[in-house]
């Protein structure tokens, strides 16, 4: 594709050709957007609510690899990877700034992809693109997204607010984006051997999906204020359960007791992790990536949760003296550490 | 400093440890900061008023060059560029998210460098640095800005407010910064030819600092309030007078008569310019990075600026048949075209 003879020159376009090109396409919804793209700063309206603020930043090369991961899932991922983040304080994302570096081996269509990407998870998720930022890198590709969300002030849910006896709870399944990466990186390396094969994913979507597409837990937050639940803590899986329910249990200053045969893991995931020789369990605690919520919730509200197909509840918290563990399912117990992911250890 | 023996190494720290030890030293002052960095996400509480978000994305090799910025000058500058954003909706800046890529080359002295720049701009200005995202880079050093301010809902100003008659006006002075910037390139190029010759910068400190360490003018902000100044447009000076004024002109639908002999400049800025053969006012219309205020007033408004030192009028507001138009020093009538950076140009 950047070697497409009708490509679009970005130095051709300019800066601004290439601003004015890229916000064309974008539409302004939500009601608390006053004021978009075009100013030196979007102007929002909360009356009075509370408002959540996230960031990350995506760099090429070590969050993604464009060997394999197509444009517009990118675009896509870098803004569910951040509006996760705001679901995970029990609040609601409503605008995103997106900023983007590329080098000048890009087209204007590799650009538009990752628009048409992020655009289609604002249009998802109810969210208004409102700014951002747009220059030439001589490095790689670089992505940087900023989310803005509310909620009532009694809504919001932090990290540190687990009790003794609270139920550990999940949503979705885990493990599945580790082993989709892992799935990747295989037929990269193939590929990278006989460019003649072609990747060979059939049949492995659903874990692909995971890891290419993952979908931020609106709908899970949605849930939990239908069925009248507070939960008392809450984080989002981006590291893998083992490291993010160790951020509630230190902010909390509690310990916690994990079942493993409670852990949801889908079918493919596990068979996928077996045919890899990786322990399924493993993928879960320290694979990361998922963006599934983990959150405690109070034991009163247990029935409420109990027949959702799409909570899990995985253990419980204890008092700080308990420690960090997990019951596996012969009955031995394995204390919990975080394995996450540190990315400045050389690979 | 990089190849200081006690240097501490990131892949030591990991990065839960380079957060835990950056954010020991942030601060949180602002009324509007609910809770700041170690959760998902920042809470904040505007209470009613209109809220500002706006974003920079910096890139080594693009917006700096290690080889003459000084770390923690880069993190102050980094703060200063964004927040002056704010300023320039009429708006006060109250937090900020700061988010840095860097590779392993770089010693955790100098993040702690970088940041200290940021939370000394932070401190100076009055504003939190309440999140942000730290990540290994491949490839050089990423830093990504993201200030929210307020205002009363009446008092944001935007691009298109202009009405012919208004009065352009300027906050400071102009073309330092770029001429600060030769100065650099040269001492640079000399470094490289013979790195046993020093720098010389005597008495240039002025426009040394005009690039490395700009203000964002709050405080203009803050004097409009008290004389009863609304501005009808207003806008940051980053990319150069000439490009900013086009951006007011074509959001308002207006064009506009500026007067060379008008336009304010120092006297080290000029006659450095001289000595680099390069004319002052080019400077000033094309040079940028002066995050100076422009803005347009009511003439009504003018009895209270004109006895403001750090406020020029430099034209007015035409209709826009009048076109863009520099009437020179010699009474000749140039047409403003932007020849602003266009950052995908190969250079």
């Amino acid at each position: 594709m950047f070697d497409n003879p009708e490509r679009t020159n970005l130095e051709q376009l300019g800066e601004f050709g290439l601003i004015d090109h890229i916000t064309k396409a974008v539409e302004l919804k939500e009601p608390s957007t006053v004021k978009g793209i075009g100013d030196d700063a979007a102007v929002l309206d909360f009356s009075g609510k509370k408002m959540l603020v996230s960031t990350d930043l995506l760099l090429e090369g070590i969050h993604f690899d464009l060997r394999y991961v197509p444009l517009k899932h990118l675009g896509y991922k870098a803004v569910q990877v951040n509006l996760s983040d705001i679901y995970a304080m029990n609040g609601i994302a409503s605008q995103i700034t997106f900023s983007i570096g590329l080098s000048s081996k890009f087209p204007l269509e590799a650009v538009e992809e990752i628009y048409a990407g992020a655009l289609l998870a604002c249009q998802k998720y109810g969210v208004d693109l409102v700014g951002g930022d747009t220059s030439a890198s001589v490095q790689g590709l670089v992505i940087s997204v900023t989310s803005i969300g509310h909620a009532d002030g009694e809504a919001v849910v932090y990290r540190s607010g687990a009790q003794v006896g609270d139920l550990i709870c999940v949503s979705g399944d885990l493990g599945g984006a580790y082993v989709g990466l892992q799935l990747l990186e295989r037929e990269k390396r193939i590929f990278l051997e006989n460019p003649n094969i072609q990747p060979d994913l059939e049949g492995k979507d659903y874990i692909v999906e995971r890891q290419l597409k993952p979908e931020a837990r609106k709908d899970v937050v949605e849930l939990l204020a239908r069925l009248g639940i507070k939960p008392t803590a809450m984080i989002d899986i981006s590291d893998g359960l083992a490291s993010e329910i160790l951020h509630i249990c230190r902010a909390s200053g509690k310990g916690c007791k994990l079942y493993e045969d409670k852990i949801p893991i889908d079918p493919m995931t596990y068979e996928t992790a077996r045919e890899f020789g990786i322990d399924p369990t493993v993928c879960a605690l320290n694979g990361g990536e998922d963006y599934e919520l983990l959150f405690t919730i109070r034991q009163a509200d247990y029935e409420q949760v109990k027949g959702q197909p799409d909570i899990s509840v995985i253990g419980h918290v204890t008092d700080a003296d308990g420690g960090y563990e997990l019951i596996s399912k012969s009955g031995n117990v394995h204390p919990i550490t975080a394995q996450g992911w540190n990315a400045f250890t050389s690979r």
